[in-house]
């Protein structure tokens, strides 16, 4: 729709600037809504985002998790009954005031997460220990007073998002359902191709009710970090005030294990500002909604021929089960390639009169941008060069995780290291005074938490205050 | 998770009843949420849903209409833009009216529909006959100020729906869009084993901004009809009041013409009143979420080898690509007999002791309540029945409805028609003033249209004002 095409500056340049216009005239967000902080997902966008959706909505049925809807609306005295969770979001959200041309007798908040209004019914619903786990899941929409809206899919006042809320007889039966979400996050983020950082979040930035949080932080080019999906072990925050109870085998009544867990269009601008380059995004073979496009160059007397070739070459990859779309609009080649390398599509397929003659096509890799000339009898090769920049994506995305994690022994080095951004480890007591402290001695930058996967032992003493050491924690600035 | 199964009335007793029963002890719905008018959809009714989507949305993309996400949030110097057609919704509107604890400078609507806001972005969007067509989809939620909210899923405040808004360079160009539209419904009233009236809607009853409505109207068991999807053929209603231009080959600037078209979780509540028996749900094959359940029937002794051969019918059948379920929860026989029932899936299979020593399985259908003995070996005969169940109900409903339409002569017949309710079939002048006094003196049947596929030539003179009559109508009480 945007004939004003190719970026406009290098990211080295102005980052911030770069991945505007990247989502921009890549098509894939469109911030110009009449309502500001409500941006608009494009359907190249919202195509990645589908990608995202069918596999993760696959690997909630083979867990069990079924889906369902709930209202959107949360009344005012629901809130009450949760003040501790609820605190968290009152200052985000939208109240409804009126409808039908009246006033209304209840404020109506507008969702910025369900877990009141969810946890309201499966009061209703849970009695026995025959009713659990109970593992339900919404594909919706959520709506926060975000202030800072400046950086669309990362930040902005609506998203569109998959929130789980499960119940459980016990907290192991909990854990181990966050076990398996953060299981279910890693498959897709293999998927992105992107290496992220399972975290343990400090309990100060813990979940508004929870008991503890895991989140896939993923570091961005630009030395920021971004949170993805958070899953979240609410222990009985909520079974509490919300009275959700069953009877155990024993007849008795005990209160059910939580856990909730989503996942958001978040992870799109995570996507681009990961594994963009200065030409635009690069989308991982396995979610980019096309893989392979098809670019006919068209000389005078020639395009029949080569539209035939082409169209011969879509058939014959689309028959391979994959994403194929041939390009014969009304537009030059080059401004083709242009289109394509910012949208971000990882295998470009050039047929000109040569490759006719010649009973080939050439290749563009889009990560490396190296040609290759493959016989129109060998395309079944283009699934390989598809797994290839697959891993080829995933393998620099380990490299760039590795490469920017710097142990900080002592504040002044944490200091100086925080100028540049990316990720520092270091030790810490375990205090919040010296949490707080970090953050503001380095500009911003916080104790993001531990790792996940593995306890790690503390390398020396407590970096701010030099005491002995609990944990090793991993800083950076976030988005 | 509710143990007090069965419907507690008949059909005939009390419909309204009866549909509650169905809709809350299947689990398809519940009206218990904290907020008046706005039902949680649950995992079972959710299912179906999802049925239908992916069907849907596999249609749409086969038409290249592609998905998309707006905000749901509508400011209200954009409504101003456009009022005929929001007049027609402005007093079902909730309004926000504050944000983060602090009251709003401008009121916000929450989205009835959407095409105030998407067509503003389109006016962004199109430039040239080059963005044409433009078909864009989204999945979403809706909320409307319905004050009638006694019939889950078909009345309610807040429904999940798809909404589809084209843009088109002519009005031959649209108008295609529209028959287009009706043949995807089509699709889905042949999945649901539906044989709907597609109607035109006379012009008093046409969607607000519309030049032309098609409707699918169904006729349900107590003789009222439920309006489906609609179709609306916009004109250029909106592309002049939204300035939506393109510069065609001639360099020239024209109006687009445009469409929009939608469906509902309200199919649910159509499904479930056309087809339910006193037992419950009965739904088609090709949209149950479950299409064979398998119910072992234990013995004392023989537990082992039952569980293990309803294992084994169970991998057998889903083999066969299709959607079945071995229920073997904690609960006897005759209650999951009863609660799959309610539920409606479509196809039994019981396994005992005895049909184990036999090598075969019991197979009930649940339209008519048959019972056939299967070869473990044969199984693949299970497709062909779930086809023939398929065949059964639309035939079924191909026969409800064709039994159910009566020829009304006179305004005297018409009155008396009117009282049992069901189609009336008449001939009408197409005077506004007939239209309303017809409703009036047959306590609410209205006129609902003519029909799409075929003009009918009248067979007489109006029903009301016995002048020459230009239109044959179909009449009912609607939902």
């Amino acid at each position: 729709m945007s004939e004003d095409l190719g970026v406009s500056v290098k990211r080295e340049e102005d980052f911030s600037k770069w991945y505007l216009d990247v989502v921009r005239k890549g098509n894939f967000i469109d911030q110009r809504s009449p309502i500001k902080g409500f941006d608009v997902i494009l359907p190249w966008g919202y195509a990645i985002w589908e990608e995202i959706q069918k596999r993760f909505d696959t690997m909630l049925k083979e867990h069990d998790v079924k889906n369902a809807y709930f209202p959107m609306f949360i009344p005012e005295h629901l809130i009450k009954k949760e003040e501790e969770h609820f605190k968290g979001f009152k200052a985000e959200t939208f109240v409804v005031t009126e409808a039908g041309g009246e006033k209304l007798d209840e404020r109506l908040y507008v969702r910025p997460t369900s877990e009141t209004i969810m946890y309201y019914m499966y009061s209703l619903w849970i009695r026995s220990y025959k009713d659990l786990p109970l593992k339900i899941n919404q594909w919706n929409n959520v709506i926060r007073f975000d202030t800072k809206v400046t950086k669309p899919f990362l930040r902005g006042r609506e998203f569109v998002w998959s929130e789980a809320h499960t119940a459980h007889a016990t907290r192991e039966d909990a854990v181990e359902m966050v076990n398996q979400a953060v299981g279910m996050y890693s498959e897709i983020y293999k998927m992105m191709a992107i290496e992220p950082l399972i975290i343990v979040r400090p309990q100060s930035d813990t979940f508004a009710g929870a008991d503890f949080s895991v989140v896939f932080d993923t570091l961005l080019q630009d030395g920021k970090v971004a949170q993805g999906p958070g899953t979240h072990m609410l222990g009985q925050h909520f079974s509490k005030p919300f009275n959700i109870q069953y009877l155990d085998k024993q007849e008795k009544k005990q209160y059910v294990w939580q856990t909730s867990w989503g996942i958001s269009t978040r992870q799109l601008g995570i996507l681009i500002m990961h594994h963009g380059d200065d030409k635009g995004a690069i989308l991982p073979p396995e979610l980019s909604p096309i893989q392979v496009v098809i670019v006919p160059i068209m000389f005078k007397g020639k395009e029949s021929v080569v539209i035939e070739k082409a169209k011969e070459a879509e058939d014959k990859i689309k028959k391979l089960g994959l994403r194929a779309y041939l390009d014969d609009r009304d537009y030059t080649a080059g401004f083709k390639f242009n289109e394509w390398e910012l949208k971000g599509v990882p295998l470009r397929i050039e047929i000109g009169p040569r490759d006719v003659e010649g009973k080939e096509v050439t290749v563009v890799n889009r990560v490396d941008n190296s040609k290759t000339k493959i016989k129109m009898t060998d395309l079944q090769e283009i699934t390989n060069l598809l797994n290839e920049i697959q891993g080829q994506l995933l393998n620099k995305s380990r490299k760039f995780l590795s490469e920017n994690i710097t142990d900080a022994k002592g504040l002044d080095q944490l200091r100086n290291l925080a100028k540049k951004g990316f990720w520092m480890r270091a030790n810490w007591c375990g205090a919040d005074e010296c949490e707080k402290n970090i953050k503001s001695e380095c500009g911003g930058a916080e104790i993001r938490g531990t790792l996940y996967k593995k306890e790690e032992t503390p390398f020396g003493k407590c970096v701010y205050c030099n005491k002995d050491a609990k944990h090793v924690v991993y800083i950076a600035k976030a988005y």
